[in-house]
């Protein structure tokens, strides 16, 4: 059977994530992955989980397998107003939406706001899964340059003054993905403004906020929102646990209740058991102090990585911005077009990047960046894959 | 601050499901709900279960609570092929994906589907979430009527011939929400024979097949596709647990490709935990008795309710068909127009049932149907809550 013609028009040209395309080629063991974003899986708190999911089974079955609430379980609604009131990203007129990984929030936000041909400014680079969930309401994706501190904002507000239907700009102010830069607080006040004046919505996305480890935390978006303008996605991806998939979304009443009536027919309600575990978790543990660690965990990688890049990268070819947090440093290679060849190169030598066509609004555009992550590989790992990088960069630059 | 210009025509005028905002009414403990979709928790194996989950937390945290890939996990996805094979109800041409939850199957299935304006062919009446779900995509419904087996074929095709831009059939067949009722094996071939005809897909959308309390099993509409049009929709929920968010979807692999597309972007992945909390109980444990169990509740709750509607309800003034499996019952008043009073009324009298309008087409149109669960209450709270039902009905018909 053909099935073209039964395809809607936003999958005919969709393609899925590089990224999570290549996790599939690493079954071989011998590849060393800094390519992915998955955070250090060596201090995950399982022990703990382990004897709180035990308890919450055995003691409360119905609670934990029986349908819950689309809004998520209140229980857990407090712990996610916790951790947002903590970096003062709740206001009064907000509600608060547990969701299954803040991926969902992100999509089903998009999906409560984008029509077809709507217009979505975004950082150039940005998150590819963000960028993916907006393509598929057939947005059109506006893309503004990053820079070490962030958005450039004259662009942006050059880039809204000239064009018509944009609803929303999506940001990752902090350790932005893939770049690892943080907005200036000059520049979150900056866009609060331009939103404002251009009267669009901004989508803040802060997977990352928690994971500093060195310099001044800087205020979110949201926080300094007077307007109750900014839709503000959290996780605990980072913090906890990804493959537990919980996240929320901190966003104005009115939008909130048409979000949650997508979540109602997209998946009825996040599991209440990875819900129950994370509020029992945060009861019983300090969920700061685990974070703590695994932010010293991740100065210490990263100072690796870049101790290593500054060993084995051939001198002047390769620029980079040490970042201040977060798992992902990105690398720029003035002296070439397009990374291509050395990331194929990359991965007959057993070390996975991601090219920099990945982040960017138009996929088909060669890239001479490329993206690194140091959260998941081992320290021994991230020296030896770096190493490797550095034979196939000397070779090829 | 004025959101309604920021927010996508899907949602400007979507409807929660009632049905969900009646749970949130329902905190009352007085109120018998025969109202809700809930599975039986009395027999959920908390025990079981809370042993599998310590065991893996504490074995493989690693893998419980890391990233995981998009189309499932790949023993989970095993599990979910046994059962879809137990109904011989995948093909050689298909693709399996784990899903958080059926209904996500269902909504990503109709986003890689349905253009705005596409037409869907539904049952008349129809589960809501699988509704709304169209709608968000601004897809059209078109009703067709369901009879005691099923629905009515040359309803359907009288409909096709007359109606363009059809793109899918989304039909329950076995035990029906909210009627209940199950295609005969004639029908089933017979829409099989139209959806080629015309050349329109099917989603055969099953998560009661497994419960059945009397009369003989009919084949599933995709055990009988010879053509790879049928995407099938199974479900964990009414199996194991709903709070879990287990389901799965089958589908021809170039169709399963994009559906898996829209999941990176929605979820991510389901989350890893359940999945393998689902794998460790189908590996352990005969999910199969399990079910055994269920289903034999189920036929004597049925049954109870039965009998209750038989003493309590005014005698001729209310019509239904007998399930044979499944956890609704369907009841028409041929007498009145709006069920909408009555249905009023028994909150009042602390019972809670479902009226017919949340599951048409038109859900402004008048209904004097109302839908009954019996799965969820005890025995011993299904006969009074058809008492106090009762009670209205004689009142006020």
């Amino acid at each position: 059977m053909e099935y073209t013609k039964f395809m809607a028009d936003r999958v005919k040209t969709m393609k899925g994530s590089a990224i999570r395309e290549m996790f599939k080629r690493m079954a071989d063991p011998e590849i060393i992955s800094l390519a992915g974003g998955n955070p250090a899986s060596e201090l995950f708190p399982g022990d703990e989980l382990s004897k709180i999911a035990g308890k919450i089974l055995m003691t409360n079955p119905t609670l934990a397998l029986q349908y819950g609430t689309t809004d998520g379980y209140p229980k857990m609604k407090d712990c996610a107003r916790k951790r947002a009131e903590k970096v003062n990203s709740v206001g009064e007129n907000d509600e608060i939406l547990i969701m299954t990984g803040a991926n969902q929030g992100i999509d089903l936000t998009a999906k409560a706001v984008l029509n077809k041909g709507d217009k979505v400014i975004v950082e150039s680079p940005s998150f590819i899964g963000s960028l993916n969930a907006f393509r598929t309401y057939e947005a059109e994706l506006v893309g503004v340059t990053v820079e070490a501190d962030g958005m450039n904002m004259d662009e942006l507000e050059e880039t809204l003054k000239n064009t018509d239907g944009v609803k929303m700009i999506y940001t990752i102010p902090t350790f932005q993905n893939p770049t690892g830069c943080t907005m200036s607080l000059e520049k979150r006040k900056r866009m609060l403004e331009i939103a404002s004046k251009y009267d669009v919505l901004i989508l803040e996305d802060n997977p990352y906020g928690d994971l500093r480890f060195s310099g001044e935390d800087v205020p979110t978006i949201k926080s300094l929102d007077t307007e109750d303008r900014v839709v503000y996605a959290g996780s605990f991806s980072k913090i906890l646990s990804p493959g537990m998939r919980l996240g929320y979304i901190v966003a104005p009443a009115p939008l909130a209740e048409k979000i949650e009536m997508l979540k109602q027919v997209n998946d009825v309600h996040t599991p209440m058991i990875t819900q129950l575990m994370c509020v029992e978790f945060m009861k019983k543990y300090d969920i700061d102090k685990y974070i703590a660690k695994n932010r010293e965990l991740y100065g210490k990688k990263c100072a690796a990585m870049v101790s290593a890049m500054e060993k084995y990268f051939p001198q002047g070819k390769v620029k980079w911005v040490v970042p201040e947090g977060g798992i992902f440093l990105w690398c720029e290679c003035p002296t070439i077009e397009d990374i291509t060849p050395i990331v194929d190169k990359c991965l007959e030598k057993k070390v996975a990047i991601v090219p920099g066509s990945n982040f960017a609004t138009d996929i088909y555009a060669p890239s001479n960046m490329f993206r690194l992550n140091y959260s998941s590989a081992t320290i021994e790992n991230i020296e030896e894959g770096v190493r490797r990088l550095g034979e196939v960069l000397t070779e090829m630059l």
